[in-house]
């Protein structure tokens, strides 16, 4: 078991993942893996899509082309494509662990979380961006919280494997959040931060159709 | 400058870039990265759009799940999301290297090579999928080739980053025709190699509008 300490992401977001989850988690272990392998490599879509939309410069923010000293630009396709790198690290890893679990690869639906998320998102920029990126830290907050609240349950690979993970993601998590905060003021970031978390509370509270790793409970 | 040996490449080849091509891009050094850099994101987000369609198995290929021993499947997504993971990092080098030398990054259009290529990708499964590696195949073995062609022109700097490059992206030229050769067989592969490197040749040799990594000449 990690030690690794996650009060920040606790104080962040606005409840805790509800043991009825977790419980449903324990009975769906192969759908578990198979949604988590899915989510690792639609988080790295979801970078690489943000990256080339914002790689010419942000749209309603001056100076911020690749050359522009403070840097915005530079850190977010640096920042976003690291995350990109290691959301298919994981990838891998995950695959790798359902190959030796002798579990198969089918097609499965999304959960209505992220798309969920998004539907918060304000289309004009730079707000479209800010909003982006909370959902992105989000996202990853509440990944590392479900890891955390797995690694005492699991078997011990799973378990240590989703150790390593809740570190990196806590990184993300961060990681999103300073990109969130170059972008826009702190009143910005917090009033949207409350209006989006009040939202992902209602997701991961509420009942949902079908075990995913970002559902409600049964 | 590098003693990485290209011969194979060379040979793989039906053309060598033109002197006419070398000259091009040494008078439009900043596009040469700006193009560059939306290569790499775009190779990236090719081999991710591949793992996204074949991760459920291969249509057409029996036994091609995750967990079939012969692991098609498996090697087809570990070795995508390893060359996806290449790609960004490189993108990162060449965005830090514009950065460092006030290249700003604006929005210019794709050249013609790489869909003009994927316009001989046969519509049907298990083709589709043979033919788009076969296409990466060419792709990174022309980009290893014209890194090559410019190593001992560029300045110092540039130089040593694209003979640091030739080497990945020649074990990426290897790395899809293998993966090719495990779906199709070796008769199949040979000569759907051939026709699209002859289109590749036309590419390469006509002349095209704008100066771009995979242009014609001028």
């Amino acid at each position: 078991m990690s030690s690794t300490d996650i009060s920040h992401i606790h104080e962040f977001l606005h409840c805790q993942t509800p043991a009825a989850w977790v419980h449903w988690a324990l009975e769906n272990q192969a759908l578990m893996l198979i949604d988590h392998a899915n989510c690792e490599h639609a988080a790295g879509q979801s970078a690489m899509t943000a990256m080339k939309r914002y790689r010419n410069g942000i749209p309603g923010i001056a100076n911020s082309g690749l050359t522009d000293r403070h840097g915005v630009n530079y850190s977010l396709l640096a920042k976003l494509s690291r995350l990109a790198r290691e959301e298919l690290r994981h990838f891998e890893q995950v695959v790798a662990l359902m190959r030796k679990r002798g579990i198969d690869y089918p097609q499965i639906a999304a959960s209505r979380y992220a798309g969920r998320l998004r539907d918060e998102v304000r289309p004009t920029e730079p707000s479209r961006l800010v909003d982006t990126l909370l959902v992105g830290a989000i996202i990853e907050a509440r990944s590392c919280e479900r890891f955390s609240a797995l690694v005492p349950v699991l078997d011990e690979e799973l378990s240590d494997f989703y150790a390593s993970l809740l570190k990196s993601e806590s990184r993300h998590f961060v990681d999103y959040l300073k990109l969130a905060e170059g972008v826009a003021g702190a009143a910005e970031v917090e009033d949207r931060l409350q209006t989006i978390l009040a939202a992902e509370q209602v997701l991961v509270e509420s009942s949902d159709t079908e075990f995913r790793f970002h559902s409600g409970v049964p």
